[in-house]
């Protein structure tokens, strides 16, 4: 391509600082280091990390940065190094990687690549990497991702190549929270044909999870919501009942045990509040119930009465589902392709990048499942 | 026998209340009902657990009672429609029953038999039965066992029977504690070989655990203690390594990651504080890291980062090491007459049941691992 190899000036939507809107701005992108891969950004949608790194982590030293972790683009260029991407693939990238090198990566138990970026830029140990500048200062990048932007430049470890007939206005939502939670049922949890599962918040996260225990084979799936307008979404998914906390005057663990003659056998958290994943675990069957955390939050600790887990209580946590990223992603692109798995119903608003701070007000109110923002033309 | 269907006159330790010695009094055991068996208890040693009805839970409701549940006797007279067993057999009392029937029995994932005695009497739905009476009174049984007494009547799901040839002066340990620390290790944890295990507190739990993971071949075998006396005895049991909270200034977690490049791959504590279990499962190496509590305690919570569990730990516990406690306990009586586990090397002191409460105060200022006590002459 004409621009290999030379500074991008693209549009991208910038966080100067925490709490305040987005600003469309002009940036410079530079070219692909070793190892590197220049991707034009044609599809991303708003994730709840999105927020949580804008509004409640909001850490100093993570700003100014572009967000956005969550898209699908065409590889525009690629750096020294590089053989597995070529100009023209299209691409999801992952705020997770998988190097294929690690300790990590060489275990068939876990996906949590020793190479990936910090999830939180203030855990980092070395001055964060970044190909982005704007008006002369340097802007920093989300999970090593930024997809609020027309192009940004991704590690190849973390690039995923996928079927070029894929839609990319849809798969793009392959990036994260569909993966993880649809992952956290059938790869953490491993939900059991026959099998009772609770699903606690039904966000997109949590509709996938559904949708996971659904695939799994799962007879009874209990979707929890304080919002019952989202119980309608959730049978779409595959849920078979529904409980709204504020119906019931007693704790949910209580209602759920009730309900399944003394909890359910795999529950999942989709919140990200530590209550919640208290309430989850507790609503899981002693003898080989297992409870997973997926919503994401650092902020405080959870709790849990021993006798709880020595009653035979399993209590996980995943992180992107358990899916390596590079070889789990291209195959969530092959089931949707081939309709195993859906992912159109998730989208509730197709907007533009410009429209971003729209978008997150949306997400903050929970107006929405997902949107998808169009950000550059194929 | 000449006792057969009589109430037996015998000897036994009351616990008439919370905090105070034992009491040697002559009790009244009334003949086995349907489905009991009178067991005459040869030797009993004494657990925490004892100690933890007697000066930690203390419930009013749990007392007078007979304390006592890791032991081994032989069968004095049945009850009617037990066939299992006849007098003079050889057994050990469970205080977790298997009785083959509830779907956790029928389940190959778990051991909690739903047929099982309250652990904690509070917990009990109707009035409590014994078979015990002193002075007039109704004394109660520890979990359906209390073998503080010359003759005692247990449930037949919650009997073992084992090998003739088995010392019930040994393999009364098999009783509780020994399975507890050994099953964690190898059913709870699934330690493998290779691999690198903690284990916080070196009772004759945590030792128990430590032959586990040494049965299943973990490479190193850390052991935790603040009382460095401890180190020795790990060692024989098949510890490697061997640390003391109160040499470092760091929190113990932190010691050792730095000793096993981020984490160990299995943690067991086997202490019984909630400070500790969260010591343990941050111990846990990211990705894999499997974290035990086998120690037990039911007066607070204990807390976690979730996103250390995000990062792929799992957080777990085990009652009765995860041993389906019929089937386990005459293997494992098997296993120590094969020499494959070690029992005898637990045993520091020989007592009769009239010192009870000297083998009490020591137990208390852990200044013993495990104190045998002669009930009966065989």
């Amino acid at each position: 391509m004409a621009t290999a190899g030379k500074v991008i000036k693209c549009k991208a939507a910038v966080a100067w600082e925490p709490n305040k809107p987005l600003v469309m701005e002009e940036i410079e992108v530079a070219p692909p280091q070793a190892n590197e891969v220049r991707i034009k950004i044609v599809a991303t949608s708003v994730c709840h990390s999105d927020l949580y790194s804008l509004f409640e982590f909001k850490h100093e030293k993570g700003f100014p940065v572009v967000l956005g972790h969550e898209a699908a683009g065409i590889v525009e260029s690629v750096g020294p190094g590089v053989t597995e991407f070529q100009p023209g693939d299209k691409v999801i990238p992952l705020f997770l990687s998988q190097c294929r090198e690690c300790r990590f990566c060489k275990s068939p138990k876990t996906n949590q690549c020793e190479n990936s970026c910090p999830l939180v830029l203030a855990d980092m140990k070395t001055e964060p990497e970044s190909r982005f500048t704007c008006k002369g200062k340097k802007v920093l990048q989300l999970c090593g991702t930024s997809t609020f932007s027309e192009y940004t430049v991704v590690k190849q470890i973390a690039v995923a190549k996928i079927d070029p007939a894929a839609p990319l206005d849809k798969v793009c939502l392959l990036g994260c929270g569909i993966c993880t939670g649809y992952g956290a049922a059938v790869n953490t949890a491993k939900v059991e044909p026959g099998s009772t599962c609770a699903v606690f918040g039904l966000g997109a996260v949590g509709l996938a999870a559904v949708m996971g225990c659904k695939n799994a084979g799962a007879k009874r799936i209990i979707a929890i919501d304080t919002n019952p307008d989202k119980f309608e979404k959730a049978k779409v998914f595959g849920a078979t009942e529904f409980v709204n906390p504020k119906d019931h005057d007693k704790a949910i663990g209580q209602v759920l045990s009730e309900m399944t003659n003394g909890g359910v056998d795999f529950s999942l958290e989709c919140v990200g509040n530590v209550e919640v994943m208290r309430s989850a675990i507790e609503s899981c069957v002693k003898g080989w119930g297992v409870g997973v955390i997926v919503g994401w939050t650092d902020m405080h600790d959870t709790a849990i009465r021993p006798v709880q887990l020595i009653a035979g209580r399993t209590w996980k946590g995943s992180l992107f589902g358990g899916f390596k990223s590079k070889d789990g992603v291209p195959k969530m692109v092959k089931a949707y392709m081939e309709k195993k798995l859906k992912l159109d119903e998730f989208i509730t608003h197709n907007m533009t990048l410009d429209q971003v701070n729209d978008a997150i007000e949306l997400m903050k109110h929970s107006k929405c499942i997902r949107i998808v923002l169009s950000v550059s033309p194929q």
